[in-house]
């Protein structure tokens, strides 16, 4: 901030007349502030590309955005009325303005052990910490089991917050591959390949942002028993967790461990449809004792930095969990599963585009083949042109760290979603190319 | 996590049947999986003094908590209707329950600009960033200005989450004297003596925590002269601002402000009596153009980490700061002047103890004269034995690292605040020792 000149006890008045402290030493001053280190290393890839990129839509055809996982914001995904109802009981009550524990208020944390709990992975209040969002909770998680200088193990594709959060604390990110191909399951020879002993947790994201896939129980054994063999605890990102398609089962990760700890981290963001109310939540199962009290105090000491999540959210949570009728569920997931049906059904059929159908989640990811599309460079090239000529944004996915794909958000109403499809689809009859049966030839 | 044997390749199998991985490594693994040394660091002085606190109250005497700062416990000091209305005209609306960008909405953060700018310090919607309380205002603010090595200058006695926060971040804290016999003014000389070229940061919290203190005008102007002479940024910890008493006035930092750039951390939790609902700002205030575009963007950075305040809040803010009543404002207000005299007439009388008399905010600290209460060792002991005889509790200004007096909150009830005076009072008579005229005449 400011840089000391020793004068060694000489008395001379500079000449920007700067004072003299009682110690002897000039502080010629000069304002210089600069943001910290860990701010300039706190980077959202998301915004990087997106604020990289033109993306000046066709004035003749009104923009499409398929690329914010935000349910909310095209209206035709409201929340449940018994969610809206309880959230004002909860303030009429004046029960809830108060501090609540920086953890959350303890029948709060009850509710949500209650909603979670089974007989192979129970859960009671002293299990749960409240956090501001699952971001928070995601935050908290990675901050309690890692020291700068460790490393985590993230998905690739994956979402861009656990890099985000982990740079900036120091910790180092090793992306492990997700197979297209196999549904997008963990390449789970290259997970471990991964690991040293640096290692401090293991990310899983299930379902999965922005695959839209959903683990068999089989797999998830599979991903277990790395972490076991290698003493590595998970962090279990749930957030879409409950949200699959009607013959597919989410499988929570934490019942199927027998040693493993787990920090499940989730919230009401996705399932209930309130991305903005901030209520997060992290289930920690450690039922051989294996985080045992020190990681568990060392979550309530974090919480009190900035004291957990609103409390009139936390209020109406019992009601929120208790009372919403499963046809709000149900709802909504058909809806999913009726948008990705059609999305990716146009989109299979486009010469150049792999889609890759989800199972759950609200997202699908649609491979791009670049040999056929020379008009652009890369995934990035290719999504901002799909704006400049169609008016359809959809993310590219080096945003995912998974470049010559993009990420279409399926909660845009059904004839949004077709009409996408559709510019999609001229799209890329435009900027299609064959390959040359002599290229072909020379490359085989 | 785990560690790693290199066994230049051999491939024995050892007795634990640790998995040999692809590259000829073993992992001989076993769990032990620690806390992060940053969740170590994360100390709650408030915490570890009330954790380490025998605090037994009488059985025949209710208990009165005059320990915790939170106006709603009582349930006396309700916050408005138009608050609680407000609300629920959010929830109504559907329009709050998306993302809001992660520093808030763009109208909320003008509403927040329009209620605090002035014309010597104007604020629009850019220069408001909306955090998820004052708590993450001021972790953010600190986040931004400073980096591990640097230290921050912070009030003695003072609110312990600027320690807390910094001590995490491996920012050192040098404590400045505030001042009982000035009513708590800072000791500006020592204050100036503290800054060295690590310093990133002054804090200025006022009105103050736990003081009950309020600067005038012309010490705000010599408290700048001091960060202006030696380039120092400040953060103004002003949550308390506007609560204070008639005749009284509340001086924002930053219009008295020529030079010196200012963080303004403020929010709805004292004012309008919410701490649970978290919301929170940060005010930039930088005519002239010091922070500049990088500590603002450092800032946005930094507030992606977690998204913001709960949305429903944001929604209400418009309301709650346009159309709350004039009456309710200066309701708390005198309420809480009336029991600060209440207790400050009381305990004035009471031969060992020395209250200072605030001026605003919803503390009083009353000095214990130690050497009158030789049953005591400090001011823990003397409050743990306030719960044990009397079942009054009063936080011990160790909590704010001054030790030797004690920290009352006014916010109770009038009876309860009469009969905790009562209670102190014999409990002081019975302890108290007059220094004998022996003892007294050596000490001259």
């Amino acid at each position: 901030m400011s840089f000391v000149v020793k004068m060694n006890g000489s008395q001379n008045n500079d000449i920007h007349g700067n004072f003299i402290s009682g110690n002897g030493v000039h502080h010629v001053s000069r304002w210089s502030v600069k943001p910290s280190e860990m701010s300039k290393k706190t980077l959202n890839p998301i915004r990087a590309i997106v604020d990289g990129m033109k993306l000046t839509p066709n004035p003749e055809k009104p923009m499409i955005a398929l690329s914010i996982g935000d349910p909310t914001v095209f209206g035709n995904l409201p929340t449940d009325d018994t969610v809206l109802q309880a959230m004002k009981e909860a303030i009429d009550s004046h029960k809830y303005n108060g501090y609540a524990p920086s953890v959350g208020y303890q029948k709060s944390r009850e509710v949500v052990a209650d909603f979670y709990s089974c007989p192979e992975a129970p859960l009671d209040g002293k299990d749960v910490i409240l956090t501001s969002g699952c971001s928070q909770a995601i935050e908290l998680a990675i901050s309690v089991l890692c020291n700068p200088g460790d490393n985590i193990l993230v998905p690739r594709p994956g979402f861009s917050l656990y890099k985000t959060l982990a740079v900036s604390m120091g910790i180092q990110v090793k992306h492990y591959n997700l197979l297209p191909e196999k549904s997008w399951e963990i390449d789970l020879q290259h997970l471990e390949s991964l690991i040293d002993d640096k290692t401090a947790c293991l990310i899983v994201n299930n379902p999965s942002n922005p695959c839209g896939s959903v683990f068999s129980r089989e797999h998830l054994h599979k991903i277990l028993s790395v972490a076991s063999r290698n003493c590595i605890p998970i962090l279990a990102d749930e957030i879409y967790g409950d949200m699959v398609f009607p013959g597919c089962d989410f499988q929570p990760l934490a019942p199927l461990s027998s040693d493993v700890p787990i920090l499940s981290c989730g919230g009401l963001a996705k399932r209930w449809l309130v991305p903005g109310w901030r209520m997060g939540w992290i289930l920690i199962h450690d039922r051989n004792d294996i985080f045992g009290t020190a990681i568990r105090e060392g979550l309530v000491k974090l919480s009190q930095r900035i004291l957990g999540p609103c409390t009139v959210v936390q209020g109406a949570l019992e009601s929120i969990l208790n009372d919403t009728p499963p046809e709000f569920y149900q709802g909504t997931i058909s809806f999913l599963k009726s948008n990705s049906e059609i999305c990716y059904s146009e989109l299979s059929t486009v010469p150049g585009l792999n889609p890759v159908m989800p199972s759950g989640a609200m997202y699908i990811m649609v491979g791009i083949e670049m040999e056929h599309f020379p008009d652009f460079q890369n995934d990035v090239e290719f999504t901002e042109r799909l704006v400049t000529e169609q008016s359809v944004f959809c993310l590219p996915a080096t945003a995912f760290e998974y470049p010559n794909f993009f990420r279409i958000v399926v909660t845009v109403p059904e004839e949004m979603m077709i009409e996408a499809c559709i510019r999609i689809r001229e799209f890329c009859a435009r900027h299609y190319r064959p390959r040359s049966q002599d290229s072909h030839e020379l490359d085989q």
